[in-house]
């Protein structure tokens, strides 16, 4: 075929090709659903049609304080109405949103803010002090804002030049703001919380935002005017890309500024809350809640959980609370979650045990994402569909990052031989669906055999006794490294070293079970994570 | 900013960029839902997996006989699963399919086979005499393949060279298909029902359909594992992307090869079917079906209807049968439904008749259309929200096609001033939802002022004697045109002349009532809109 086929010399005009960009779904709930509640927060209530002329408004004032494309601004800030604007405003300018944990300590944070370049940073009152800390740190300091969330009821004081509200009133909400030129353009940076080293700045471009966010309501079977909580914290991938999938569904949005169970179940009720996303974590919340408040709930509630594979109580309890869960798959390169755990019609009628090991797996990638697979780490090739052949975890497609942000060697390693590497070890199951044995990092190599950490923790879980373990390498001089449990009991539960290995004897191949046992509460990360890196600290320290 | 801003010198690579093509939803379907039946045809069941084996060993076959990037490959069969998997094969082999519309003439198709430049084209053998008198018309006649439909019961013999399923064994079912370099290339040919001169090659490409078939699920909140019946021809605007919508949501498809209350409803009923869409007369002929019939349909059906506003008697036939129906809008160029009239909560309690008038409007545009107003015809501004300003319905963004196929005038016509001009009349509503007065051909000049024709018809639409009326302009000495209405009457009733215009004048302004009535039957296109086209010759022959 010659260029000049009659079929493809026929070129892009303005009729018939526009940027895919998230920021057109806020354009179209505000335009045909300009009534209906967008946010919930306390007492506030805002439309679509607000929220659109806001944005438009706050779009005009980031332009007119010469913010334009590429141009970082960055959110320091819970689940709030103005983090959910920020997801919209500076991409209608053309520049690049950084939200950033709420958790970190100053030092990273002036790392990111550096890093990043930001040239505008909000910051809620809650956590003045330390962005304080942090922008003193800085050889060119952001414009800071101030965000007066009026239900926050804590003492700090503001440290900006400006209030949010006034920032947004510098702006006419009549706005001509513009799709980017270029689909490819960045939206958004966001760090990952790498457990060593600095963090890298993940690049997000419209086109996969926009992708990423219908693909969340497409695969999630999420109907129009979904009633979204804000469980998953705004500042984790972007929500997951899910203040943009709201948009695209016209749903309403219920904050939260603080994730708690009593607060948890209480938006559930009172808003009749149909979907929520989190960590494993913020679901044993709600299974581990009060019953009464529970029967609050009466609307069937459906939740994502992401972050670990949903352990076996986890499911079972949530099952019980007539909740409706699924599993997904991602990173923070993948724009949150890029694979699920697609379900089947006949799992239902399983066993719980044979269910729940169904629905733990990672499972299929997303309908719009490429691919997905399993590569052995030596050859590159794909594994057999075998459900025992180790590999690495690789995916394709438009749900991959355009890369990490001045770091053209991480780039280049992440995206080597045409795949995005996530560092997860798994192995592809005879259907087809994928399941993670490990991260890479989290093998423990004894005697030169492999261990999945992951198998050992969930043999673990089933102990009656045992809330929640980690188990990690700890360092041997005959075995190179043995399995070391660390372990946080129920409530009023006692167990001791001996016995739960020999639960584990009992139940796996002598060599993976614990060689030590440690009780105590286990160490999260700010997203719900249990810090491995901590624990393997710990564990070296008990010495070889 | 600079080219080598650190955000956007991250470029696309194999990893983090892939083309948007409808067929990577088969093979999502395929590889995550195997064992779910696809296709349902007569005793015929085939499942996800057998389905996607199939058209990849089709595109196998079809690139060993050496059709590839741009080539046309045509059909010409109703609603079986040789069309739904044409809707695949061609475009894994990266050609372009032509489904042709079943009812039209030699001379037309072969203008469409001899423009189009088919190599191949699939014959079922109900059509194999029209088309064996358009391919002898043909200087370089296509290979022709016949299909032999098992549920095809009649006599025709075929014409071919080689039976569809004898060429599908051609190709090997491992075949290695890539997704298009490009997703602009084009995926599908599709002429439209032009009632004057030569039929238009309008172009569809593998991101617009990728995008239409995603939103037609969004906009619908179709969920996963829909049941669709196959009352929309395939061949009318690919059936306005739902084989690509069947297969991201891994639904099953029904098919049907006749379009008729009984084998509709029996289909409904024996299969569940949860969707399914139409031209108004399909679903006219379901209210108007037997009542014994429609009560073996146990579940709500939700039905998707355009082509013309649905009038009132239809909405309400389709409430009392426990049906939903939702109104879309689009045309050829825009991939079949680009629009959609979205529903509101509080419609619901008004009245049936100020329900109607909201639901029959065109609406707003899909979410993933960049752009849908109504620009005045002289200036190209757009008109005010006021319901009454009169202007011309305009299109811009993703779904729109890429163009005519070799007519750069109509091409360049078509998109002037960055719309896409769809030749409709209407105005915009306050609300923002568009409402077509008339297509610009069928607006009635009267004395210098202009008649909406679907004005005056949704005026005699209510008229209890009536069931389907078409108003078209007749020639008059003294006003220029005036008024002509045709009527076919329901069965068993009666009216006269007088009685319609009476009835008319009563509900309108004077001028805008029939001059002229004339009963009988409605001439209706191979797509179910009435050909107007005729009536108005008619309308001429009766004299000025």
């Amino acid at each position: 075929m010659t260029a000049d086929n009659p079929f493809e010399s026929l070129p892009r005009n303005a009729a018939n090709h526009a940027a895919l960009s998230p920021t057109s779904f806020l354009a179209w709930s505000g335009g045909v659903y300009p009534d209906r509640v967008a946010l919930v927060h306390g007492t506030l209530r805002r439309t679509w049609g607000e929220t659109y002329r806001r944005c438009r408004q706050l779009a005009d004032a980031l332009t007119r304080r010469g913010i334009g494309k590429s141009d970082v601004v960055a959110i320091m800030a819970p689940n709030i109405p103005a983090t959910y604007e920020m997801h919209f405003a500076p991409a209608m300018a053309g520049a690049v949103l950084n939200a950033l944990n709420v958790r970190l300590d100053a030092d990273t944070l002036a790392f990111m803010l550096d890093f990043g370049g930001a040239k505008m940073v909000m910051v809620d009152r809650q956590f003045a002090p330390v962005m304080a800390e942090a922008i003193a740190k800085l050889d060119t300091p952001p414009v800071v804002v101030d965000i007066d969330d009026p239900e926050y009821d804590g003492d700090e004081a503001p440290i900006g030049e400006i209030e949010y509200e006034a920032l947004v009133a510098e702006g006419d909400p009549a706005f001509d703001w513009q799709l980017p030129e270029d689909e490819w353009n960045a939206i958004s940076l966001n760090f990952t919380s790498g457990t060593t080293g600095n963090p890298k700045g993940v690049v997000y471009h419209h086109r996969g935002a926009y992708l990423n966010a219908m693909t969340n309501a497409m695969a999630w079977d999420m109907p129009t005017h979904a009633v979204y909580l804000w469980t998953l914290p705004m500042f984790h991938c972007n929500g997951w890309c899910f203040p943009w999938t709201i948009a695209a569904k016209a749903g309403t949005n219920v904050c939260l500024r603080q994730v708690a169970a009593e607060p948890i179940i209480d938006a559930m009720a009172r808003h009749r809350v149909s979907h929520y996303c989190g960590a494993p974590i913020v679901h044993s919340m709600l299974v581990n809640a009060d019953a009464d408040q529970l029967a609050r709930i009466e609307q069937t509630v459906h939740g994502l959980v992401a972050g670990a594979a949903p352990p076996a109580a986890m499911i079972e309890g949530m099952e019980g609370i007539g909740f409706s869960l699924t599993h997904v798959y991602g990173l923070t390169e993948t724009y949150g979650p890029a694979a699920l755990c697609a379900k089947h019609d006949d799992w239902a009628t399983l066993s719980l045990e044979a269910r729940v090991e169904k629905n733990a797996r990672q499972g299929v990638r997303y309908p719009t994402q490429a691919a997905l697979t399993v590569v052995d780490r030596e050859t590159g090739a794909e594994v057999p569909h075998d459900g025992e052949t180790l590999g690495e975890l690789v995916f394709a497609g438009n749900i991959v990052m355009k890369g990490y942000l001045k770091n053209p060697e991480a780039t280049a390693e992440a995206f080597e031989g045409g795949w995005y590497h996530t560092g997860d070890l798994g192995v592809v199951e005879a259907d087809g669906y994928i399941r993670i044995a490990d991260r890479a990092k989290d093998v423990i190599i004894s005697g030169g055999e492999n261990i999945s950490s992951l198998e050992v923790e969930s043999v673990l879980s089933r102990h009656p006794a045992i809330a929640a373990s980690a188990v990690v390498a700890r360092p041997d001089d005959k075995w190179g490294e043995t399995p070391c449990a660390f372990i946080q009991l129920r409530e009023g539960e006692t167990a001791t070293e001996d016995e739960i290995i020999a639960y584990c004897r009992e139940r796996m191949a002598h060599f993976k079970c614990p060689r030590t046992v440690v009780f105590g509460p286990l160490p999260t990360t700010s997203t719900g994570k249990v810090q491995k890196y901590e624990l393997r600290t710990s564990a070296a320290e008990l010495g070889a």
